[in-house]
């Protein structure tokens, strides 16, 4: 059976190339990049050769304002916290958005328990925040605006060049959890003037266990580190650096820099092709965030009088991998936040499923869903106690 | 040029094994271990494999005692600061060692600038903790003993069985911080009554960017979590796991946990070897930590008349990598503080070197070691201002 991969928005398959790049760093280059004798140097330098890579894509003019994490979650942590903590004379008032990943809800969570405050700003029906909704909870005290960029459910994409400006007018820093937009959309730190931006290497390609924190030059020197211990990373991320997974994450960014344009239009294309198709094959769906600006592998579709559970159990045993909503709460079996957030109804909610593509993704894959999903949402329906 | 690598104490070649149980979860398996779906499944099948080799490799009764983390550090900082936040409200007061690694130390400030006291006990000679200084450092307000056993540069083994007794006695919990000392000397954490155990991967033959902390029965539900998001390791440690490097830590515990009996007597074998080589070659060595029981894999000797750092980079012009201390401190150029603590003179601390072997060094390794030491340490003994 031909087995169809569509969550890339839970982790992407490993590049080929980045694997290659890495491999010589587990087999022969296995220094310590701190040691000083040569197997240490050779494997500094290629750490630092990845810090570029990873600087070009997004578009800081300095690598060295990237610190390696050990993915997208430790990345957001140091963001939130370290900067949250660094900053605490200033001000105890962050504001995020009520459609954020558990990574950035969580730590904001864990910071209200230590007298910070929060502020968590609704969305319209398409997942966006509004500036001026931004604008009007600013405090004297608001040190930080954190924001996702690419919902990991929807897709929706927020107003950044707006919110970075309202924020920045306020004297306000911004971080942007990027982890799932990078590799997918264009992103450049110093044109939009991000403070702060996350990334995490597997989910466009490159290995799970490894990301990244931009730290822009106007904050830098305030952040406090999250994991304390050795000097690496110029003392914000203490660790031996997992050189093999920097690599790899380094060429992924280095492809990712040259590819950008084309995949971002040939995702695009594809979901479009899959959303119209499942639109005109089946009855009473609905396409999640449609309309506004979203990321372009992202398709958010609910099946009116299907639980969402069941059609990703169904498509499962049909060979077709596909998730409902965030993959880390996906055991929970709780309803999606995020769509409730949004003002979904709870039969919407309950009934939607998420297609997100990548670059292994290929027209058969596409073929084969469409081919399959009508039958098998019918079944359902049938079987369904609300149909 | 033959190279010779005698650092293993800074990290270690991954084992073959371990590569190619990962390649696997790299090229196939790719899936998010918490995703629903097969390829998620899969992943979460390997996931907890890993888990009970790795519990099986330290005695660990139950393998979900076990969380993985991102390395060694990671580990360290969520054992004390996760049980120093988690117990807060039964006392603030923590008691270390003067001789531990910068991920403890370091923590360990964060925590005193958190209003948390701490106690630093001193060590004999060869880098022992007495358990009468224990006993006489315990107060009513004493939540936890965080200790190393395998010191990182001499590589002293502290007299476990009565630490934990005294610390025990007390109602004290214990934290060891065994990175060094995993896969070297056997460990079995129950019979130990150990409360907590670090261990890093990429120190013997797993690979780097990834870790486990041990948390026994007893302190489990009091502890808090340093990286927040999601509900991985149930919900002790945020992130999507690392499958590949995971799967390939499982795989270096499965081996280690047959091999280690040999393992250990091979490298202690070899290691007294290499010393009494060089003290039979080289007149005024000193053997530091001699006498005391040691990590079977850690020789640290200090010429008179020669600085150490001038020997690591002689050493590696002739293909021989070895160290100064800690790697991760070693850009600094300071002295040892672990020497200094020890009550070692400067001068003997300035021309101490680290030899560390492991799974991959070779009977030549040794040979050209003791071929090229002495006429090394000659010539630099004639170019020294203090010869």
């Amino acid at each position: 059976m031909r087995r169809v991969y569509l969550d890339y928005n839970a982790t992407a398959p490993l590049l080929p190339e980045a694997l290659e790049a890495a491999v010589p760093y587990y087999t022969s280059v296995w220094g310590n990049a701190s040691s000083i004798h040569r197997q240490g140097r050779e494997a500094r330098m290629a750490v630092e050769d990845a810090r570029e890579q990873v600087a070009r894509l997004i578009g800081a003019a300095r690598p060295l304002d990237l610190v390696f994490t050990s993915g997208g979650t430790e990345a957001v942590n140091l963001a939130i916290r370290g900067y949250a903590y660094g900053n605490r004379a200033r001000g105890q008032h962050i504001i995020t958005t009520r459609v954020e990943h558990p990574a950035v809800l969580d730590t904001c969570r864990a910071l209200e328990q230590c007298g910070f405050e929060l502020t968590y700003l609704p969305v319209d029906g398409l997942g966006r925040v509004h500036p001026e909704a931004l604008a009007q909870s600013i405090r004297p005290q608001t040190i930080l605006f954190t924001m996702t960029y690419g919902n990991h459910e929807v897709g929706t994409l927020q107003p950044l060049a707006a919110l970075v400006d309202v924020a920045h007018a306020h004297g306000v820093a911004v971080h942007v959890d990027a982890v799932q937009a990078v590799g997918r959309v264009p992103i450049d730190v110093v044109a939009s003037g991000i403070d702060l931006l996350s990334l995490a290497g597997h989910k466009f390609g490159g290995p799970k266990g490894v990301g990244a924190l931009y730290i822009g030059n106007g904050v830098g020197t305030t952040m406090q580190a999250v994991v304390h211990g050795g000097h690496q990373e110029r003392e914000r991320r203490a660790g031996t650096e997992d050189v093999p997974s920097i690599v790899a994450l380094g060429r992924a960014c280095a492809l990712l820099s040259q590819r950008l344009v084309d995949e971002s239009q040939r995702l695009t294309r594809w979901r479009d092709h899959l959303e119209a198709g499942v639109l005109s094959r089946i009855a009473a769906v609905h396409l999640l965030g449609k309309g506004g600006e979203r990321l372009p592998n992202t398709a958010n579709l609910s099946f009116t009088g299907v639980k969402g559970e069941a059609l990703v159990f169904n498509l499962d045993l049909l060979g077709i991998a596909v998730s409902t909503g965030a993959s880390c709460s996906s055991r929970q079996g709780v309803p999606s936040q995020v769509l409730e957030v949004m003002g979904v109804s709870r039969e919407v909610s309950e009934g939607s499923v998420r297609f997100s593509l990548g670059w292994g993704t290929t027209d058969e894959d596409l073929e084969r869903v469409l081919e399959v999903l009508p039958p098998t949402v019918e079944r359902l329906r049938l079987l369904s106690p609300w149909a």
